[in-house]
This record gives C-alpha cells, structure tokens and sequence, in this order.
C-alpha cells in the first residue's frame, strides 16, 4: 500500500468556481450526509515496462458507508441507474428487487472486481458469523472503472487486505481526492481523473436536507471537457494530443433526505445530468454508473423486522422540496467531477504512461475569461 | 347500452373447485378489498355480417375504482407489470415514475382506448375542474383486449356516455363476470372468455390482508388450457377445433396490505405466475398486463401534501408475510381466470362467428377424475 | 385551423451560433434523414378570459412520419427512453416489447392524447381495412407536453380532421418551428416556447448517416436556460419574472443508420445528454420523453413476413461509428432545442396570459460577448 | 475435487413422463444446441458439524460456453431476465447495454461469486492476453444460488483450479444431473435438487430449431411441487416435513435460432413461465434468473468488426415461429427443473442435514394415478 499523492492542488471552489446556486456542506464531501464514512486504499508499486501480472501497479480501492453501524443489520434504501451499461459492476439486481443497499460500497478498477466482491462478503461474515448460517446471504456491491492505461490490470492487486484496510480506515471529515484510491489509475478527458466529492444544501425550508456526491471518474475525450458551461477542452486540446480517450464512471450519491428506492431512483437519474454537463457523451465503452442511498433514520430497513410493517417517511413529490433535490444532486455532480479533475495529480505508470494533470493555470485564466470566477 | 347476459353459469367453487390453500374473502372478488368499486357497461347490438363501422357491436367497458373518494385528490401506490407488451395500455409510464394511480382504471376493447381514455380524462375534470387550469394534469390508465372476432372494432363504439354510466355504477358488492363489461367480446383458450375475479386472505397473523384480482381474459389457445394442474384443454381439443387463439390478457390486483411501487410490482409479477398455471405461454401476440394498487389508508398519497415529508406503512419483506401476499396473487389471479371462462356464455358475434362457452359438464367430469373437486 | 404564426425570426445557426462539431444536413431539420415527413396542424381561436370548454384555443398535433410508404406494413425499429416519465405517452410497452413502431408518430398537448390517439387508429384503419378483421390491431404512438398556460386544456381541440389535416399536409423539406402544431401553446425556460429541429451528419468513413432531431419544447425555468454552455438565464433573469416554469418534452430522433431497438435506445439516451446540455434538470412535473427510430431500409420489419427469418443490418458498436452517431444526437437535440426558442414569437394566451419570446438581441449580445458567435 | 454422485437415478422421460408437445432434441440436454459446452466440478469433502470456512464442503461450479471458439472474440446476442432479483449475479447490466455475451457462463454457490468471477478474468486473459492492455476488458457472467444448507458457504470453497477443471472439462455430449458442479449443495422444494437439462425441438417448417435449457434448481417448498400438473408435492407433504424451503434457481436458456437480444429476451420470460408451471410462488428470497443466448453463427458479434455495418439474421416474430420457440423454452425449462429433482441422490451435509431425494417411487405412483405416464 503506498502514500496517496494529493499534492496541495486546489479543488474548484478554491479557485472561485462556483458550480451552480445551491450551498455547499460544511465539508462540501459526500461525507456532510450524517453518517456517511469513506475510505481509501491507494496501491502504486513498480514502474517501467509493463509486466503482465506483475506491475507496475496503479490501482486502489474506495469504499463508502452508508452509516456506522452495522449495515448489513439495519440496511439503507437504495438505487442504481445506469446511464450507459458497458461496465462490470456487481449487487444491482438485488438493490433493483428490494429497493436496499446491505453493505459497504466499493469502488475498484475493472479487473479487481471479483476479488473485491470476495473481500466484502469476507468483511461482511467477518461482522454477521450468521450470514449463510443462520440467516441469509448478502449482496456486496462493487463498481469500477478501468485502470487499464496506468496500471497492471491483470495482476488484481487489490486483495482482501487492501479492501479490509480501506474499510478499516473509513471515516467521516474531509475526502480524499484525485489520484487516490479506485482513483488511483483513472483518466478523465485526456487528463489524470480520479476520486472528486461535492455537497450541496437544500433551503431550509424545502427540508434543508444534504446531497453527497462522490466519483471515480474515468472517462470522456480531452475535446468534450466542460467546466460551468465553458469548453475548456476545445480550447486545451490544440495545445496538445489526447490520450486514454475511453473510460467509465461510478458516481455514488448520498442523502439525508427520506427517500426510498423509486425516489432515489429519480435522484440517481439527476446524477446523470450532472455528468451531461461536464461534456459526457456518454462513449460506447463507458460504464456510467449511478449508486443513490439514503442514510436517514427514518428510512433504515432492519434486517430481522419486528413486526409484519415497517413504518417509513418520504419526502413529498408534488412540491418543490423534491426539485430542489434533483437540482442539489446536479449541481454536486458536476462539482465532484471536476474536483476529481482538479485535485489529479501528474502520474506516471506503466509503459512509462504519462497522466498528466489537469493544467489548472491555463484553465483558471480560461474559465477567467469567460467570467465564471468570483473571487 | 344492452343487459348484460349473466345466465347463472357457476363460479370456480360452485362445483367444488378450490384452486390453491388460502381462504377467499367473503365474496371471493375483487371487491373484497376495502374500498374497491367495480362497474360495467355493456354493449350488444345489431348482428350477421361486419358493417365495419357500423356493427355488430360486442364489447364495453370495466371500470376499477380503487376508493369511493376522489381519486386525484388522494392517489394510490400503484404498479404495472408487462408479461408480453403487445398491447396499447395507456398510462403506464407516469405510474412507473410516481408510482401512483390518481384515477379510476378502465379496461376495454382494443381500439377503445384513445375515446376510453379521453373520458377518464372528462370525467376527472367533472370531478377535479382546476385539472389543467390551477393544477397539474391527470394520467388516465386504460387497458385493453381485443374483442376482434365478435366485434365491429372499427366502430369504436364504447363512448364516453358508456365509460361513465360504467363508473356511475360502480360499487362495492358482487362483481358481475363473464361476457360483461370490457369482457363482452373476449375469447380465450378458444372459448368464450371475459370478466373473472377472485380474492385471497392471508393468514390473521400474517397480516390478515386481502388482495382481489379481476381479469378481462382474452387469450391461450384450447390446447393450452389447464385447470387446477388438469390439461383439460389437451382432453377437449380433439372434441373440436379451436378458434380465436390470439388475444391477451389485463390482470387488476387490488389488495389492502400497505404496499408502496415496489412492493406492489412485486405482486404484479406473481399475478404473472398464476396466469402460466393456467396454460398461457404468453403468445407473441398476447399483450398480457398487470396493474396493480393498494387501497390502504396508511399509503395513500395526496395531491397537495401539506409539508414536506409524507408518512408510509409497507409490508415487512423479510419475512413470511410477503410470500402469504405473493401466494394470495398467484391463487386469486389463477381462479379469476377460471372463473371468467366458467361464467361466459355462448355469444354470436359479427360474421355469425360463434364463441362457445366452455363445456362445464364436460370440464367438471374431467376434474371430477382428477379428483380435483371436493363438495 | 389558424395559420402558423412564425415570423421570420432567425434559427441558431442564422445568427452565428455553432452547437458542437458535426455538420448539419441540408436542412438542418429532421427531415435530412431520408424518407421521414412531417406535417402540423395548429389552432388558435379566440382570447380573453378562459371559458373552460370553449376558448381560448392556442395547440395543435405535430406527426412525423417515419418514411413515405404503409408504416403498418412497413414497421421501422424503434425505442422509447423515459427522461422522466411524468407524462401521459400513447404506446411506449409495445415498442418496447416488439422494437418497432407501426404508424406515424403524434405529438400534441397532454389532455388531446385520448382524441388524438383515436384519430391515429382511424388513419390507420384507412390505409389498412384488415386491422382488426383480418389482422392485428396496430400501436398508436402519441407524445404530449402541456399548453395549460396559454390554452383551454379542457376543450380537448385537437379533433380528428386536424390530425388527418396534419398527415395530409405531412411532407420532406424545411420543418416549420416555434409556435406551430404540437407546440403551439408551450412554453419554455419561461419563454415562449414550442417546435425545433435540427440534424447532423456523420463523417463518410464513420457511415455518413444522417440524425435528425425534432422536439416539443414545454419545459425549464428561466434561470436554467444555457446555450452552448452559456448561462443566459442566469444573465436574463434578473430582468424580468419568470412565468411558466413547469412543463416537459417530447423528442423524436430519426436517423437513416441501420439500427434496431437496442441500438436506438442507446442513441434516444443521448438525447436525453443534449437535453442537459441546455440546463434542464428534469422538474418533477416534466415528462421528458425520447422517441428514436430508424428509417433505414435495411432495417424494415415486413408486417407479414415471406419466412422464418429476417434479414437486418446494425452498426457495428464495438467502433467509433456508433460513438459518432451518440454525439450527433446530443449536438441535434441540443440545438433543436435552442431553435424552439429562437424561432416562437410572443403568444398571448387565456387569460391575457402572455408568452414571451425569447429576447434574441439582448441573447445574441450575451453569446457574442462569450464568443459562441461565428459569423 | 470429489468424484460425481450420480448414482443412475431414472430422468423424467425414462419413467414415460413426457412434458408438453414438441419433440427432444437427441439428448434432451442443452448441448443438443449446436456449439454449446457444459462442464462441472463438484467439490465434496469432509462431514458433521460446520466449522466455519473449513467444512464440510458440499458445493461446486457449472460452466455452459455458447460455442467452442474464443467467446471474446466472436460474442453471441444475450439477454438476462429477473424473475426475482434476491440474486448476486455478476455481469447482467453489460449484457443488457449491449446484448451479448463474451465468455463461459458460470453458475456456482452464493458466496463462491466473487472468487468465479476472478476466475473467468483469468481465464479470459490467458485466451486473450490483449484484454486490459491493448483492447477492453471483459465481462465475466456469473449466476448463484445459495448452498447453506448443505456446504460450509463461509468458506468459499471454489477456487480458480476448479473453475478452470470445469472449463477444461466441459464438452457437448449427454449433461450429468442433479447433484453435481453447481448443483451439489442444492435443495428444491425440500428435496435434493441441483442440475438439469432438458431440450425442444420446434417443427421443421417453423425453423427446425433448437432451445436447450439447463437449470440450477434450489427453490420451492414442498407443497408447492407440480409435476405436470401434478400436485405431487402436496400428496407428499403429509408424509415428512419439510426442510430448507428457501432458495433460488438460475435457467441457461440456449438456442440456434438466429435471435438478438430483444428476442432472446423474449424467451428468457418463457423460461420464467415454465418455472411456474413446476409451482413455484418466486419466494421473497428466491433469486430467479434466467441467462438466454443464441448459438446461431448468423448473430455472432466479432470482437473487432471489420466495418461499420454488421449483418444479423432474426427470427420473424410476427408469426407462428416466435410462438414455438416460446413453447420449446417452456416445456424444456419445467423439464430440466424436474429432472434436476429425478436425477439428484440423497446428499449428508454440514451437521449432518440431511437433503433426501425425491421419492421417485411415490412419486411414479402419483403421476401413474393420474394418467401422466406413457410407457
């Protein structure tokens, strides 16, 4: 396991960059939804020559928690969209059936996907001697992206202690980001992508709930990059030739607010618009992934129920309180996206594999120019 | 409008039939679930040769009620389940959205639907006048089969006069079955078919709820046809040739248990296992639908809710309650289907085309050797 | 029927504004793509206060047609995408079942679908007296968005002979924009709002396939408009109240590369991409509904087929083709978008409610200063 | 690895028991699809009490491949359908996206599916070395149901040599059954359960194909067991208790037919109407899925296409073709369930359960009673 490598770059809002209206969290991080832990493991080993199951290695794992307690226990409703399905992700079916989410989440590079899964359910046991006993199994849910330009995928470098170490290590506060964890090996248009978080508040009166966001961002041609409306890309991409054009995204949403799956559904759908403004086209190859989870109190489903009903809240649909909702899970999308971006270190990986980083003084002046800065 | 031609056929259990273990509610219909009102118009006139246009006319309207109130104003959890989606059902995209039907349910002919669903829409503004002016739109949900052999379809003759003399008379109470209503020109299984229902309780300490089922069965070839486990229709088949081996199939599952979308898709899907014990494979041309609601107080949802927050009940799933409810749909929507052929008379239709009722003599001599029957 | 009222104010590209990077087709209009025709028929009728029932009548019904033949004999592939499915659509579970659409596609306001949809079955019965008589029922495909703002919704206005008009007039060449058919009475980002096209061309190597676009626009508020990644809204809203802010849209994708359902569907999320790109965030009350289908012979589905087996044609996925084709639909309905909003001139309404056009002077100064205008 | 237990249990057939119309294919198995492999590993070790991710070992892994070739480079249409999604599967959201499927099937015990799915990774890359380097990854489809009653789950005891034994073993040829590879520590309806296969053949001048079905069956509780319309299970259930009623079934649904993903789809929900008709209610905590592939070289999918446009063939659905092969998926899936049921020997598991095999002479008797037996 080595260091992560943030270096000090700023992320959005420290630059003046004001995605949208709403107001951010305390931490403006997927972690400002109470109960909301996150974790990293960061793998880099080797360089050089790429070594097929060897190395270098350039991968890493992330993992969310819904809340502190025992998950599988007491479970948190949840939804999964896709926005384009050329991804390997594990557990949707079960969250489609049954509107829960009974785990951690974790997020991965492509290849690292079944040995992931093996360490939650590992994990999982490790907290639940009955699973399989007494009670019944658990659905581990895993997402990823490819580390394929940077990394050694066939080795699988992530293994049970990595993802037990991340989960060990999870915990509310700020969110690491860039180059760290399942961001690890990751590109995003052209330039090194990686882990970016993002909040947003609803008013108080419309609930005052919170939306986190968190990415593993992967994806999209240098071209397509967009920042508050403005086509960076274009205006970068004469500069210089794009690589690792092909990519995916997980984006995992988070919320206070008492939504069930139909409701978290239409939020992870938001998700999706988020990503359509940072330029996406959503590629053929891209596998655009949304994971939404409530982690209110009153939506808590417990795994053993005492009685034949269980007694919920939702949040009101046929008033405002929802479209603001939508409007946070936008704004904090978009956001985390391009703190993924700007937070992205230089790398370098296998095959002696350049990353670079996303310029930021070109960008600053760029987004300068267009007025989008407030100082 | 003619009468309806109810002739004292008998139910599934008036010959000893008892399809499945559960107990029926006191009426075995639909009806049995709180609140519930059903109504139908009838439409027979003219007969001989098809005056596309003109007549004869076999065919009418079923309308659901899911509560004697005003349904826009307090909506129901609803959903739609589609088993094969060769059919021209109207509404079902806001239900999957919202997850709520806020209007009666008609079912009717095929080329009814656009004049069926323009008087649901009439009939709401009759009821709501600010729909369209102060507040928002309302979603008609309309089903239908095609009643193509013994009706001038091309005539569209249900009008909106029909639909609302249907849903003024609709009512709690015994549901009228057969060759009525939306099921007056239906085959199936090469028989006359139509209008069935029944209902199952669940066990009093499994929550005690009720879920009724109402079908407009209009599908299977006479092969296919099995009762209670018996291929009544292989020992039948060689007695005559069939007719009439298109067609589909609307399922109606109302229940009282506090069921929110999810739940209630759940439900949906084992409406979809009691129509294959009854011999359907589902043919191409089959458009076999499920919609289904929950009538419960606890889950309602209001037009204009008051705050932000709305409160819900919904049926533990992690235990035996939900499999009683998934059994109690299998069971009513299986012996619904029955009931619809074992009530339809014998009817002439246009071109002098016969649809015969099924052989209930001959049927009750088969299951009798089955020992299927129990008096 | 009234006249159209468009009045020559400019499209997009006719003040300078380039969306994106592919070429236009000829027309910039659905109507490049071979074969596909378009027809409106728009009313307006009276002013003043609303008498529901009676006036004023500001809608209409747009229809494309897929290609100039029997559609019901000749069916084209087709996928439905639901954005967000408040909306009350016409036909969408049998194309999905059956990946084909069977007649011309209807867009209109959301309380005319029942009529309109009657109205379809009866065109459709002209050319083809068997339905229903000797062969199946066909599959009416309506789209809807709401003129409740400017037009007496409860009048349901939109009657058979002008759908027929419609189709009568429908034809290849430059589409009529703004305030015509389908989008007389809409409203959109608080503007005046109604229909756009737009097209673009794929490069020789990558098929040289044409999309087109066209779209009923309903939907957004006014500080959400952004064109070309500009933030208008933002920078026209503090001038003057936002009216109308509820709403939805229908969008119709056509293209001439040979794609089945699976590979349409991936094409109409792509709409849903362009449709982000604009600002929307997809309101609660919006339906958002995408309609893509392909008109390439190579594709047709024979109503009665000469064997067993069909023969198809589909662009390859696993190649920059299909990518190529993603990115022209998101650059088409972005800009098809923006050209409703360009095109619609100032409507007044019942009620003396007034829909103002989108201001373009004070627009074109906005793009201008933020270099998005070539010319 | 443990030797096979098959113990020359009779199949359905071989008791004169003949399910449905249509015809077998020569060995009533799956591979009589032209192309398709099936290979198991059965791993039983050790007995009495559970010492938790030790033993006793009672569990396996079945591999079903399309075709003979390099699955990764010449994929073949897929498509997935839920029938209840209490599942962990792996893989169903890429085969959706795109409508294929790139490599082995695999079906094993709940808790091994993380450890398979790293295994067909491995050995996708040993076949294809470019995987992760110079081209994309792959899509590994790994199908589950849960072994806890029998076998030591905590231990996750199949590991890559026994995935890549089952590999390397899997041929065409006659299918062992019932409990062998990923059948060995199944229960259904309260008896042994486990593999099973069985094959239709549609009429010669409706296509002459070929529908293979093979089963993993571990649901159902007694009283639910229909043998053909036989209550076989509620005759039965007076005599001993029932145990292990919870469980899950997966159904491979293979075919030559030239059909696509959407047509394939199709199928898989007959699959789920033969599941019905052996009498299952899909239990609350029954992962039922259904796999569905074509064989048919004219739908290959090549990893690299050579242009823009590939060539398909389809089936023609608008006529009795589409309709046989719905039948043949029905009969051949209630057939391979009751042969999983016929062919699996009475099995000893963790801590001493005992999982009984059905009583075929009781059982022979009842089907004998009721006229089901031609010999």
């Amino acid at each position: 396991m080595g260091d992560t490598i943030n270096t000090g770059r700023p992320r959005a809002r420290d630059i003046g960059l004001h995605i949208g209206h709403l107001p951010t969290g305390p931490l403006n991080a997927i972690t400002d939804v109470a109960g909301v832990l996150v974790g990293h493991t960061t793998i880099i080993r080797g360089e050089g020559a790429l070594q097929p199951g060897i190395g270098p290695v350039r991968t890493g794992v992330t993992v969310i928690l819904p809340h502190a307690g025992n998950v599988f226990r007491d479970k948190v409703p949840a939804a999964i969209h896709v926005v384009n399905g050329f991804g390997k992700c594990m557990g949707q079916e079960q969250v489609e059936e049954l509107g829960n989410i009974e785990g951690p989440i974790a997020l991965t590079g492509t290849l690292n996907v079944g040995l992931v899964t093996d360490a939650l359910v590992a994990w999982s046991i490790e907290q639940n001697p009955d699973i399989g006993i007494r009670t019944s199994t658990m659905n581990p849910v895993v997402g990823e992206t490819s580390d394929a330009w940077l990394n050694d995928m066939h080795g699988r470098h992530v293994r049970q202690e990595h993802v037990f170490a991340a989960l060990d290590a999870a915990s509310s506060g700020p969110v690491d980001e860039g180059a760290i964890g399942a961001g690890t090996g990751m590109m995003a248009f052209g330039y090194k992508g990686g882990i970016g978080t993002a909040s947003r508040v609803t008013q108080p009166d419309l609930g005052g709930w919170t939306v986190g966001v968190l990415v593993q961002a992967n994806f999209g041609r240098r071209r397509e990059l967009t920042i508050d409306g403005v086509k960076v890309g274009e205006l970068l991409e004469a500069e210089r030739e794009a690589v690792g054009d092909k990519g995916s995204i997980m984006i995992v949403v988070a919320t206070d607010a008492p939504l069930l799956d139909r409701g978290l559904r239409r939020l992870a759908r938001r998700a999706g618009i988020g990503l359509a403004r940072t330029g996406s086209i959503a590629h053929h190859g891209s596998g655009d992934y949304v994971i939404a989870f409530s982690s209110a109190p009153a939506v808590r489903i417990p795994h053993e129920p005492a009685g034949n009903v269980l007694h919920f809240e939702h949040v009101a649909e046929n008033g405002p309180a929802i479209n603001e909702l939508f409007l946070a899970t936008v704004e904090a999308t978009e956001e985390a996206i391009i703190n993924a971006l700007f937070r992205a270190d230089t790398m370098t990986g296998r095959d002696g594999h350049v990353a670079e980083a996303l310029p930021l003084e070109r960008v600053q002046a760029l987004l300068q120019s267009a007025r989008r800065l407030r100082l």
